[in-house]
């Protein structure tokens, strides 16, 4: 039996772990605190096409390639963990508010279309018929029903027992640059990762995000059904449903290693929040807190080998939980000798030999 | 020796107890969660003069005196405990933006006049002078050197140690109303009292505040060294300084035994604290959170005997801090058989007929 130490335990360290073991690999997972980490903090967004940017067609591809995977995905490891992995099958509208945000949103639809892959346009009237929460500020946008989400703690905690149950030894401590690695070793410890091999130095960056939790009060306003992106005065807000409550983030900033939710971030995250859904005036505010995304040159992940024993998967920018499947299914196909699509490879950087 | 029992475990039930166990009673002090109320919550200002209205003369001269007691009480507390009480010496300027909160303002300034309390009114270079962090919004307030606040997590921590130094027993558990008390019971509840007792039911209400908790960061605006109070278009708003950031506060409002932050109370404050120290849009936010004030109906607290075996001290409204160390004496004056002001007795309320 193959062994394999994979460094971290947010979504994607867990998730190969998982599948790793499920191969018939001896997997140890090493993380002082597993799963507490960006994918802890993360908004839980499957959501490749209102994602998308004119210019990352090939990330576009990556994330529609997985969001395919996300359903089985989550059956079986519902299934295997003995516990919901938390995707949640409803869709996501877009909001715009002013007329540069409807012009923005006007040119992601027809970037789009050029794609192959048209969304439904709505007035702000139809908009509201799907959610009725949308605020009056709102004045077009975009239905986009296969743009899912999934409840980012649920995913964590059921990844965790199905990787445990499966083989996987979880190590509670720091795995330290140098480190003798039984087998293969798989560098999975996210906007951490840059510390831990040469290959990996100055390839991957902490880009801070903020978040904030909402939970519904009795009298307020329902939870809306599907994800709630939208553009107020040009600034992104996501507002992400959840079981008792939302998730609303979008801030984005490079500071270093800084997991601190500031004053101005929150300020500006509830103001455009309330812009697009008034009634969560009366929802509670549970948590506040920030995350490191690890941040790509091209905001591809970065999944390949970095030499003759060592494995990386990370990088993935804004889209960690909705890669994971297609990650991990990498990753072991990686272990079995089968080698990743070019545009993921770190090898596009000219920084590894093997 | 003779028995009390003080049933909770704020700053009131602290204070009482500490005194009193010095005083040579037997104390015992219960509370399921002690230091974690509304008391954990407040905002710790000592400030019986900027928080004076007209109509209140009475609480103002109980503020006033208790006020006075601060110091000695402070040094006392922090040699006995072995540690500091966290009074901070500095005073408190009031600032107003628009011209409707400068009239208000001036009419404070008139009130405290009339009552032999001149206060210096300062327009808004002044101010800024004082404290440079002020923002250009601010066009005119107040200093009042002798209003000064203390950190309320200091004040009970050092409470609770010399308390127990003194000989108090603190039991971690609910005092259920009809339990049988050896010898005296003292209600120090705050927003729970009126459950404990026939004779407070309908007295004490509560009265839910919300505060923030700002960390300062590095590169960030400095701490302003005085407590600055302010008027933003009608909302009060205060920001106490802390060794480590400040407290913001100032919402009211009054919806039951209710303990959650809501998104437009937060909302609100941030927005109030911005306009009146810009520079805090670069703090960390680490906390938002909701206490219940232990609302009386005249805002004065209620201190006294209610039966034969029962004295209370609770309904302390916006003061509790303020007043603990009159309180203290008051109940220790009550413990050795000499009477409490009118102003505070419960039996101004008709209700008690001892």
């Amino acid at each position: 039996m193959k062994d394999l130490v994979v460094v971290g335990g947010g979504v994607i360290g867990l998730s190969c772990a998982w599948r790793a073991a499920q191969a018939g690999l001896r997997v140890t997972l090493r993380d002082p605190a597993p799963g507490t980490g960006s994918s802890w903090v993360a908004g839980g967004m499957l959501a490749p096409v209102t994602e998308a940017w004119p210019g990352e067609e090939g990330l576009l591809a990556l994330g529609l390639e997985s969001l395919e995977l996300w359903p089985a995905f989550a059956e079986e490891l519902s299934a295997a963990a003995g516990q919901s992995a938390g995707l949640h099958p409803e869709g996501t509208v877009v909001a715009a508010t002013g007329s540069g945000d409807r012009a923005e949103l006007d040119a992601l639809a027809q970037h789009l279309a050029r794609l192959g892959r048209p969304v439904e346009r709505l007035n702000g009237r139809e908009l509201r018929r799907l959610e009725p929460a949308l605020g009056p500020d709102v004045r077009g946008g975009l239905s986009v029903p296969g743009d899912l989400s999934v409840d980012n703690r649920a995913l964590l905690a059921a990844l965790r027992a199905a990787a445990e149950k499966a083989g996987v030894v979880v190590e509670e401590r720091a795995w330290e640059p140098g480190e003798a690695a039984p087998g293969t070793l798989l560098i999975c410890a996210g906007a951490h990762s840059a510390a831990l091999h040469p290959g990996l130095a100055g390839l991957v960056r902490p880009v801070k995000g903020e978040i904030l939790r909402l939970t519904h009060r009795r009298g307020a306003f329902p939870v809306p059904t599907r994800t709630v992106r939208a553009l107020v005065d040009g600034r992104p807000v996501y507002l992400v449903p959840r079981p008792a409550g939302l998730v609303v983030g979008a801030t984005q900033s490079e500071h270093g290693f800084d997991t601190e939710p500031t004053v101005g971030g929150v300020r500006d995250l509830l103001r455009d929040a309330e812009r697009i859904l008034p009634g969560i005036a009366e929802y509670a505010l549970s948590e506040a807190a920030a995350g490191l995304r690890p941040g790509s040159p091209d905001n591809v992940p970065v999944i390949g080998r970095l030499d003759g024993r060592t494995l990386v998967a990370t990088g993935h920018s804004r889209n960690g939980i909705l890669l994971a499947p297609l990650t991990a299914r990498l990753v072991v196909g990686l272990l079995a000798g089968r080698p990743v699509p070019a545009e993921v490879d770190p090898a596009r950087f000219g920084r590894t030999g093997t």
